[in-house]
């Protein structure tokens, strides 16, 4: 199989969608609906949607009702980039290689779009087109799922804890820790909803939850890297942001020698962890090996 | 019935329920979940909540597995304050006579609480307990339509909408459908989610709908009263706030006696609504008026 054909068809598909379920541009409601839609089309690869997709289509289900679930993942990743940007937070310029949202239509409303963006994702979870392949009992664990994943104890605990690791010494431990929850905990999840919709039995479930925590591991090991390696304009991002502002990364701790071989090491756990997968899981597969590949 | 008495033992079982649910504040993710637990234990009055209770007491269930939802609807009215609070928003130091989020945990961590209370609410809507009495798919319902309130058209739409208005000339009705949005649609969610819980069919959820829609305006008027005539102390914020950032209200559209009239009124209408109901619906009946009194 072709992974770049895949994911550009994915991509498609998702984006297709994103563009339908974002509402009319009703006029006294412009303004923030405007920055949300402008965040949500700034170039993301959808690899979140894209790992529900996969993850389902591994168990043999290959259904369009899984794409409001797909979009929520999007939206919430959205929401969650916007606020980080945010001059209170990592006060971030750039973001794709775009102004962020408070740049372009100020802080206040750059955190509604992130809250319209939030309440928005749950909204479609509970989207009646999901009832069509899913049990609503299943439905509701996917949305609790999710919830948890990006609470108080999953992405928005890793952001504080990354805030307040800022400037300060932790240790590699306490780093993989709020990188779990920052942004290992909704990659997971993404991957876990698709399990979910695809009716995954208990073994099938584990084995595809440990290939999104270390897929989730492997990104953001390469993320670091990138930010170290990386020009600009590749990352869309202002490189070696990171490192001025003094933020532990991996290549802090090991190097950048050492920080590649645990990214290898992450991504062929991931794939390891497919081993009782037939092709199908192909596409889960080589994301694994793709994920690694962006580390030029 | 003693309305008084009634709501305090209401708000009891709000906060203990709220206490429960609220996380253990694991050391190191500390900072954001205190600074949720500070905002959610602020003093509020648990009106949603009580909304929701009093809904489903009017159609004879009374069940402690709504309890989750509940609450979910205070962690997003909470959610709500702590970033209409910001100083990217209204710029509030004092709400409830205390500081407010960001003064107290500064900027970042007060995005963060706000963002953290929501997805929990999500969490708790699904939780399992609410399943000893609601069925998934009407669990769903409740899902979907709370975050259908609190989004780009709903909630998050009227703040949105408010901040523009800003300084500029509005009409009498555009300050409606800001407040309907703004204040209105999570006070309807909170009365239908208990409607729904209790099984509640066609009409009488149409007369549960009217009758949040009618005391979610009345609390708006009265809101806008008390910022004219109250003083700093019974308002718990600084009175005549809106005044000074110049923001459209109902007496300064209508004067103060005739925004009183217009305040009777909707309390009037609410009660109405709920004419084909029985002593059962005596609690929602008696809020209605109660909401109307706080406008000494």
């Amino acid at each position: 199989m072709n992974i770049k054909e895949y994911l550009a068809e994915k991509k498609q598909v998702v984006e297709e969608a994103l563009a339908a379920y974002m509402l009319v541009e009703k006029e006294p409601l412009i303004q923030h609906i405007k920055a949300m839609r402008y965040s949500l089309f700034a170039g993301g690869k959808r690899v979140r949607p894209i790992l529900a997709i996969a993850a389902a289509e591994a168990l043999q289900v290959s259904h369009p009702s899984l794409l409001p679930i797909a979009c929520a993942l999007e939206c919430i990743h959205t929401y969650s980039l916007i606020h980080d940007d945010l001059p209170a937070m990592d006060n971030d310029d750039l973001r794709r290689g775009k102004p962020t949202s408070h740049m372009v239509f100020g802080e206040a409303e750059a955190i509604l779009a992130g809250d319209g963006l939030l309440s928005l994702a749950f909204d479609l979870m509970a989207h009646p087109e999901v009832a069509v392949h899913l049990s609503p009992a299943e439905n509701l664990r996917i949305i609790g799922l999710v919830a948890r994943a990006i609470g108080p104890l999953g992405m928005v605990g890793g952001q504080s804890l990354d805030l307040a690791a800022e400037g300060r010494q932790i240790s590699l431990d306490q780093l993989q820790f709020i990188h779990r929850c920052k942004t290992g905990a909704l990659i997971t999840a993404s991957v876990q909803a698709g399990a979910i919709f695809a009716g995954a039995d208990a073994p099938r479930f584990e084995a595809l939850t440990t290939y999104g925590e270390k897929i989730g591991l492997a990104f953001q090991i390469v993320d670091d890297l990138l930010d170290v390696v990386g020009s600009t304009e590749e990352l869309g991002k202002t490189a070696g942001a990171d490192l001025n502002r003094q933020k532990a990364t991996y290549p802090s701790f090991l190097g950048v020698e050492k920080t590649r071989e645990l990214a290898r090491d992450a991504v062929a756990a991931a794939v390891e962890a497919l081993n009782d997968f037939d092709h199908r899981a192909d596409p889960l597969r080589e994301l694994a090996h793709y994920i690694y590949s962006r580390n030029r």
